[in-house]
């Protein structure tokens, strides 16, 4: 089969590599059907995040289950099916409690050793405990497909900041960072009943999009003249829950100092630069609480599906091109470029 | 009358200061019964703290109304009170919330300006928001008269500590920090039904208090090998909730290691050296959360109180030296050389 192969930085290939097969009996084979480019891919693809010439990439997909090992009860060849970005057993105490990223069996798409998501096919271990069931009839509804694909990582983690942020009805909601993450933040933050969102963006493009999934206030300045705007925008208060989705020092800066006395940062942007941003005295003076970290996807896949296919939230625009297979290397340097938003491949 | 002053790093002396007095219509002058020396005192006392030469110092103290302003409905000469270690108006967005440490028209005692609560009077701003009344008669109760002292700041802090960490029925804590605070979180996370309470520390006059206050387990051990120790008694999993009363990196770093995956760390040691404590990445990777800081006392005391007088939770034991006012010096000195635990004052 054909699957995206990171070789270095800037070096994505797409490439003949060996078919998936079932080696353990908890595993599944996955023919995907739909596959996208997250944010994260791109610190791999610029050499920030070190990766072994050769491996796999790619985290987030849905598809067809073509074959499943012998243990696996839940699911059979033909039933259509989302994976969250990482894999888990689904019966450890961390999974059981909804936290499974911290599987001791988990392990991220693509690892040494792995199959990527954005290949033909997956092998999925432990089957049981990682897959969550789509429709059936949804693997051929088009319109549909984006949507579901975007439970994998971006909007599973966009509702994890929010979760972490402690968005509750009536509170005002900042949210740091316009990438696809971050509009998926606005959505999960409204969806949880925010009554004041603040986007901070300058790409009118995207704050468009935030603007449509319920921003009602758009901050185009950063560094010192954001958080004066927002405290402006906020009677001198901040906001109750921030939500940070970017990662560097700086956005950990501008999160906490916009965060009201009292409140939370949901932080969700892998960190890069050490712990510089975090400003233990600020934090400790005004009471904010800094919560979050890699998104357990597999924990809320369910209850956002259900949103999804009820059409509550539509989380599709954050992908703004489609490609195929061998469109991939493109759609990484679009994104890197940020001419693309968030690149969608179809199968 | 006479309180303390500090002049410098090592020097603290009792002084001939002007009697306080009405300024303000929402003021009180309380007369003070008992006061006490804070850990967080030797920050400035080791001049790692700056202090002005002359300042006031002490923030925790009780006593009995002596005057009252025009306007101070709440209160009356003769009543029984005591002060949380920072004044609020009682009326702002924040104290209502109880979030009284970011009340902007709050202070801190002893700062330029004010009263400390190391002295024999205390001019009380906002006197309505900020005093809490206690019942008449324990004023002579020389038997309860600590245990109701420690709601200034010592017992409402480690309060603060373990709701911050989230401490929940069954869970299992861990407690950084072997002074006064970190006892009495120990003292409040059973309070909140923890399980199991490892507390570290290696004196063992203390940590015979952190057992009587409802610790199960101590881990004599320091940094890697606390780290190991406490692992060791999770099944290799952290403590749900850990409870930092300290304030140095290498205890913020302990802290975050002993925290299961999910977990959170509450923490209340003023922040002394920086972020570097803060490992960012280790906090994404496992979902925990770091929350805490200026603990409000105000908000905290009246259902503590309802505790200590029904003799549920009696953190007494945290003072362990008595002195009068020319003893205070002594105090500090015994503190610093940690011969004593927690220094009381009785005038």
């Amino acid at each position: 089969m054909r699957a995206t192969v990171i070789h270095g930085p800037n070096d994505i290939r797409i490439e003949e590599v060996p078919d998936p097969r079932i080696q353990q009996p908890s595993d599944a084979v996955v023919r995907v059907v739909s596959a996208c480019i997250c944010g994260s891919d791109l610190w791999a693809y610029r050499g920030v995040a070190a990766r072994v010439p050769g491996q796999r990439i790619g985290h987030e997909f849905l598809g067809v289950v073509e074959e499943t090992g012998s243990s696996v009860t839940g699911f059979a060849p033909g039933d259509f099916v989302v994976a969250p970005f990482v894999w888990s057993d689904g019966t450890c105490d961390h999974c059981r409690e909804g936290l499974q990223t911290s599987c001791p069996h988990g392990g991220f798409w693509g690892e040494v050793g792995s199959d990527g998501g954005q290949g033909e096919a997956v092998r999925v271990p432990y089957a049981d405990g990682t897959l969550v069931r789509l429709p059936r009839d949804a693997a051929t509804d088009e319109a549909l497909i984006p949507a579901l694909l975007a439970l994998s990582d971006v909007l599973s983690t966009g509702h994890h900041a929010a979760v972490s942020a402690r968005v509750r009805p009536g509170a005002t909601v900042a949210v740091v960072g316009d990438g696809a993450v971050g509009l998926c933040g606005v959505l999960a933050a409204r969806r949880l009943g925010a009554d004041r969102i603040i986007t901070l963006g300058r790409h009118l493009a995207r704050t468009d999009i935030a603007r449509s999934f319920g921003a009602t206030d758009v901050v185009a300045e950063r560094g010192e003249a954001a958080i004066e705007a927002i405290r402006e925008l906020t009677g001198g208060r901040g906001a109750h829950a921030v939500l940070e989705a970017v990662g560097t020092e700086e956005s950990m800066r501008t999160a906490l100092s916009i965060a009201r006395d009292g409140g939370a940062v949901g932080y969700v942007g892998v960190p890069h630069g050490g712990s510089a941003g975090v400003d233990i005295s600020q934090m400790f003076n005004r009471n904010i609480t800094l919560a979050g970290g890699v998104a357990p996807a597999r924990a809320y896949i369910p209850e956002l599906l259900t949103d999804v296919l009820a059409g509550v939230i539509d989380p599709a625009p954050v992908f703004d091109r489609t490609v195929g297979l061998d469109g991939v290397p493109d759609g990484y340097r679009a994104m890197d470029e940020r001419s693309a938003l968030k690149v969608r491949i179809a199968f």
